[in-house]
């Protein structure tokens, strides 16, 4: 998994803490936690693909979450970034081995394929069933003084 | 994840169908399945350093299951060949942020570090509570002909 999964989730989350309607610029976003602007960009246009942020242009303009943070899961992150592809790729090598159904659909059948797409699933269940106001709450609770900080944070940042 | 975990998955699969005691050699197990005999090698060496297979030589020589198929688990065999790194590394991201603390480990206490590893904990607990004795009874219940077929195939290649 690419370290922009890492990126986009404490960027959203840093998002979560800014007023409602309050845009904020790709550079200052990078400039946060110091990454490379035209990196970090890239991930912000991959999630703003998937409707997880939206983009205005203009002197006010950047990026803010596109919808509440309620629905938005820390999976739906995961796949705008790294895409909905299975880390296990089934290459259905039971088509090369003896005896094999030329029609069969191996990916479906080859008991191998379904174990390790339950491992998947449980993956993708885990991080469905946290959403990222989970994540902001749980924060607030250990770390109370982040949300302030990062607004402070933001609005200090001259990017 | 690379291919490499699928075949080796299947190979030893494959192995537990053979009476105990007959090894067979690499190129045999990748004629299996018409795979590169030197790219599955580098994976059986993987198997072998944990454990997994032994190896041993002479005309007879080969590979064979190490220990019993009920004590080797599928995680066994994905970290064998993928090595146990977590899918998300966390690359401490908070370290270059506002207020960061050089003397945390943010691994450790970054709430979006923990929720990912709770992730790839529900993987690894799926894989961990699946032996290859369960996949093998599977495939035994599915496809009952597959342990004499894998037997014959495998004294049928002259590799």
């Amino acid at each position: 998994m690419s370290e922009g999964v890492e990126w986009a989730l404490h960027s959203c989350l840093n998002l979560s803490w800014l007023p409602i309607g309050q845009a904020v610029p790709a550079a200052k976003l990078a400039e946060f936690y110091s990454l490379p602007a035209a990196y970090l960009n890239k991930q912000l246009q991959a999630l703003a693909r998937a409707g997880i942020v939206s983009s205005t242009s203009g002197p006010r303009g950047g990026f803010q979450l596109a919808r509440s943070p309620e629905r938005i899961t820390l999976l739906d992150v995961v796949v705008a970034i790294e895409g909905a592809e299975e880390a296990f790729r089934c290459d259905q090598l039971l088509k090369r081995g003896p005896g094999a159904d030329p029609a069969a659909d191996y990916r479906e059948s080859c008991l191998v394929s379904q174990a390790m797409r339950r491992a998947d699933l449980a993956w993708r269940g885990e991080l469905a069933g946290q959403t990222l106001a989970d994540l902001k709450a749980r924060v607030e609770r250990h770390y109370p003084a982040t949300p302030g900080n990062t607004v402070n944070r933001f609005a200090a940042l001259r990017a």
